[in-house]
């Protein structure tokens, strides 16, 4: 069997000069806590602590990005044991964990080849590679050891060194898990986020079913536009005291609107009847998230903003599986058009605070760094989703930095329901971009002190701030 | 006079560690033998196996990639001798070849000039570089090696070790050639691709005479709709005869539609009775790639997609003369909307194999590598056309890679005319998918044995898989 | 304090091979006179010869990269003395000063760092870097430095070794600066350039007012057609007797027309009588382009394009401080579709040249390259605005030179409002145009002599060929 080691040298530049540079920045920050402010994590997880059952369940069921690829290359859903509409299919684990392992080598040049590896070395300390001989040896050492304390939700979640993370609930749920976590005693710091698409576009099957637990959760006549605005304004509160620091809204695309209070009410009871076009449903969802930047104004909740992805795109896997099953595909999007409703009502508001996600890189350099170099309520989030991979860090810092700069910037999503792969993931993202500052220190574009400011604000600092997570930036930055 | 020689080096990085990396790994599949897959050479040079006459007609008149630049600088094309609508300009070659000669300094940085280089250098034995001072030298030493029987056509393809090659015809073409290589006895593998291009695009001036051409060879009714697919179905029988494994698409959009039959058949008989308008023809070319996927589900033929060139953009010189004269200018191009007609029919059919080509690089990490990471019917084709250069292909590797891997994309296309240019290009793809390579296993992002593996993948595996040319990837990935 | 230097292999790889070739490139180039050709430096300065006053008033009042990223980060304009509406705040220029020195850190990685440092060190001779405690450091040094007769702007425009500098004048400017300057016996070449968007623009604001003022100049009937384009070919003539070579559009899109006479009469009917929508104002701006390039073909004007902003994005900011304050954001720019109608009436024309700019990097090797790489009147403006930076010249390079080859770029353009940082913009420019042959070189894509040709040419061989200020290309390439 092959090898598995992780070279302590990796992602940085093979060029001595950088990569000695990248070495002792990054040397400086690899051990800083985790701050995990946006993720897809079960809350359930820390709030019942029981222990995973096996490495399928793990690895396989919950992760597109593995799946997706698998599939590509002809693999049935079922023969990987992946959920579908009807219940999890009867495939033996092991024999999708095998199928798993003797196609391994699709990973390779994929970020989640590196995610893996890190996690079966670190987290697992297997010291051989997977692949189809070693696949058994992998199934049998980690079901064994998720069997074990030291591999339950909440140690590991201490053992990541996690201070922060933050999970993702519609207004829809009672935050019970949080409640419970919060309750426990467990000193863990384990957050909401609040993400009400699911009663804000009316194209979602479920969103009837959705505004009735709405209306169930805040006792507020949501069907009435003014009931409910109160009922986003409670349940806020309600996620506020769940600790969320944070909103987030994932629209098809970044249209914003600026309607009239009166249109916006006329708008609202048209779509709610169900009497809607797509074009009505469009304008909605722009004209709720002006609403929710005026409430963030309100209530100082940071909002996200993740546009861009056409769900659902291969038809007859939809029917067959459901949501989420790695069909999704970004397209083009527009920012400067988008946001400019939103942005000339509250754009120069000191208490809003919107962090911009793009799938579209082509905007780059073009729109968001502009954007976010000029309005004070506008940062950019990291490369996201298909992006969240070295060459996309690397993109984003060469095509944002110099209009936008290292401070409208606010740090590293990982953004996973993979648990086990979020060391794994900050370490791939404090790696490169410890290797882009050794580059501008090598080539004599900034300062190696400078550099060395950045690393730790840009793996710390920057998140709690843009968060509002309250610790200073480094030193010399403060006023 | 300066110079020309041939540095073993080149196209690999000039940082040692990746240097000795690349080095390696192209040593490994330099000698490998060429797959063209895809291509535009004229398959009489194979029948007739004639001598070329000189210089100015093998590499100026059928290189748009050469006489574009030449024409940008305000050079006519008369003086280069390119042919025009009334035919070739009566130029004494040698002047036309004296004044590219003389312009060689224009190629500087483009692929052109490397792939010439190499030409001159090692096909011809040139050792000093091309300039004024040596354009009869050069002009005398081609022609004479061309009057030779080891520059005929046959014995080039041999010493180039070509081991496939594919041209490319229409439905109006009786493969006469084909047929005539095919008989001859030679042991050269040419093979035709069917584009049915001509036969399809109602807008283009000659779709009448070839429609007329089209029923003639099939013996059908092709202006019916039944008659009509029946005569596609012959040919792509009597094209798969001829060897061919593929099938081309050069539309100029990625449009597809997922007509109802009754609907298709009414838009045949609305377009070919000349009563369209350009959107009845856009959607008519649209629901011809649904329905030309659905026949290769059924034959086995795989299908390539080239869509996005604005053609004769120039319409001074398209009046002139004529198509194809470097005057094409990409377009950005949707696939995320476009293909999901075609993809709700098609998407889940493990028979169908579809390859997409693009003019946009903005699309590769954005729609391409997302589409092909998850669709198993969905392949990338190689960088294309503009972006068949070291840079293109360095980006094609860099923005497809984390999302799509190396096994959902095909190998390298020559796509070229210039037949003596072909061992260049794939040289120059060999070596950048190497620099490539190079530069991941020098960060630690990929083993060494694994590099290995992929450059001869990347090199034979992967084509002859994806065309369907029949031989295994390389051991380690066999089932 | 921290130290200041510039270290003399800033901006080149930090690869030992490509170092060293690099700074031999750049040492054969540096010390070549400047010739900016575009560019928003104030004749009056050089009319007048006024010493400036105060750092504030020269480094921050003028420069939008400066205080757009200030302003993003919270910082109010009035407190950097920026001008509003009302005029100049009454902030203490130490004051605000002071606070850009405290968030100097906020540059890290931007091109504004690169051109302050440089400006600091080099013509103001300071050693220690801008911080909150160097501030007042920096403000006296720099206000004694600009009382002293060597900081007038003629001897500052000798001292940096500018052989050409061209400013930007609209038709309503009697050229008064220019003529006085001309007159002065002065050597320095200052000239002016013809921008006539002020007049073609209807949905400007000042519109009517610049027609007066056209009509005054000229005498013409500006409100006739004929009239118009009679007071366009002498103002044109009047700026050509100003030492004008250029003219220059900036459109926020590059959309052209090519009406028929009557068309375009009836157009220009409409919109001067203010009876016009956003469609028409458009289809008035695009046709004008092709009427300029009609002109530009007669009077022999080199006519730049730089298309794409979305002026005044904020809309808050505009009512209270006005255009050009840092609010103008790119959006997706199409060349392919949008020129097209110009180049069906000029695009073979000998006599027409044409630069294009862009603010949207997606085009450079998708419609660019390929355009300037086939049409004879269309070359390459270098990157520009947002991509004048380290990383956009780079991309620039990458993505044009394949496709397009260098011979139809034209050189840098500082095209900056701030007079003291034109060295280091264009040492900035030459250096990255130093790493890039040089890269190619140690790839041995290009040989050394060709290297130093076209650094050469690159400085000042394409510039002065492009915007026809008369020298040849460097001797190799003379017919």
């Amino acid at each position: 069997m092959r090898k598995l080691a992780l070279n302590p040298d990796r992602l940085f530049s093979s060029d001595p000069t950088q990569r000695a540079i990248a070495r002792e920045l990054y040397g400086s920050i690899a051990d800083l806590p985790i701050i995990s402010p946006h993720g897809h994590t079960d809350p359930l997880w820390f709030a019942d602590n029981h222990n995973w059952t096996n490495a399928t369940e793990l690895f396989l069921a919950p992760d597109h990005y593995v799946y997706r690829m698998l599939y590509s290359q002809g693999i049935a859903l079922d023969d990987l044991a992946i959920p579908h509409r009807q219940g999890v299919p009867a495939t033996d684990p092991r024999k999708a964990w095998n199928l798993f392992a003797a196609n391994y080598h699709l990973f390779r040049g994929t970020p989640s080849r590196l995610w893996l590896d890190h996690v079966f070395a670190s987290v697992f300390g297997i010291e051989v590679a997977l692949e189809a001989a070693s696949a058994d040896l992998y199934f049998d050492t980690i079901n064994e050891a998720l069997a074990t304390e030291a591999f339950r939700p909440r140690a590991l979640f201490d053992r990541f060194k996690i201070d922060f993370l933050a999970t993702t609930e519609g207004p829809q749920d009672d935050l019970s898990a949080h409640h419970r976590i919060h309750q426990s005693g467990w000193k863990g710091r384990v957050v909401t986020t609040y993400r009400p698409d699911a009663v804000i576009d009316v194209e979602h099957e479920k969103f009837a079913k959705s505004m009735a637990r709405f209306a169930d959760l805040t006792g507020e006549d949501v069907w009435s536009w003014k009931g409910y605005l109160a009922a986003h304004r409670k349940r806020r509160a309600d996620f506020r005291a769940a600790g969320a620091t944070a909103t987030d809204h994932g629209h098809p695309t970044a249209l914003t609107a600026n309607l009239s209070p009166a249109e916006a009410e006329a708008l609202f009871a048209k779509v709610t009847k169900g009497d809607w076009t797509p074009a009505d449903a469009e304008l909605f969802r722009a004209q709720m998230l002006t609403e929710m930047a005026g409430m963030s104004a309100e209530d100082g909740m940071v909002m996200q903003i993740h546009p861009g992805a056409c769900r659902n795109h291969n038809d007859g896997l939809f029917h067959s599986h459901g949501r989420d099953k790695g069909a999704d595909i970004p397209t083009r999007t527009d920012y400067v058009h988008a946001l400019k409703p939103l942005l000339d009502r509250h754009g120069n508001n000191p208490d809003l605070s919107i962090i911009l996600f793009t799938l579209d890189e082509s905007v780059y350099a073009r729109e968001l760094a502009p954007l976010a170099g000029h309005y004070p309520c506008l940062k950019l989030g990291p490369a996201w989703w298909f992006h969240d991979s070295p060459e996309g860090m690397r993109r984003f810092r060469e095509t944002t930095t110099e209009t936008a700069g290292f401070y409208n910037t606010v740090g590293f999503n990982d953004d996973t329901r993979a648990f086990l792969s979020i060391p794994s993931r900050h370490d791939v993202a404090r790696r490169v971009d410890c290797a882009f500052l050794a580059r501008l220190v090598a080539e004599h574009r900034l300062e190696d002190w400078e550099a060395a400011e950045l690393a730790h604000d840009m793996t710390n600092g920057l998140v709690k701030q843009a968060y509002r997570i309250e610790e200073p930036l480094s030193d010399s930055k403060a006023a």
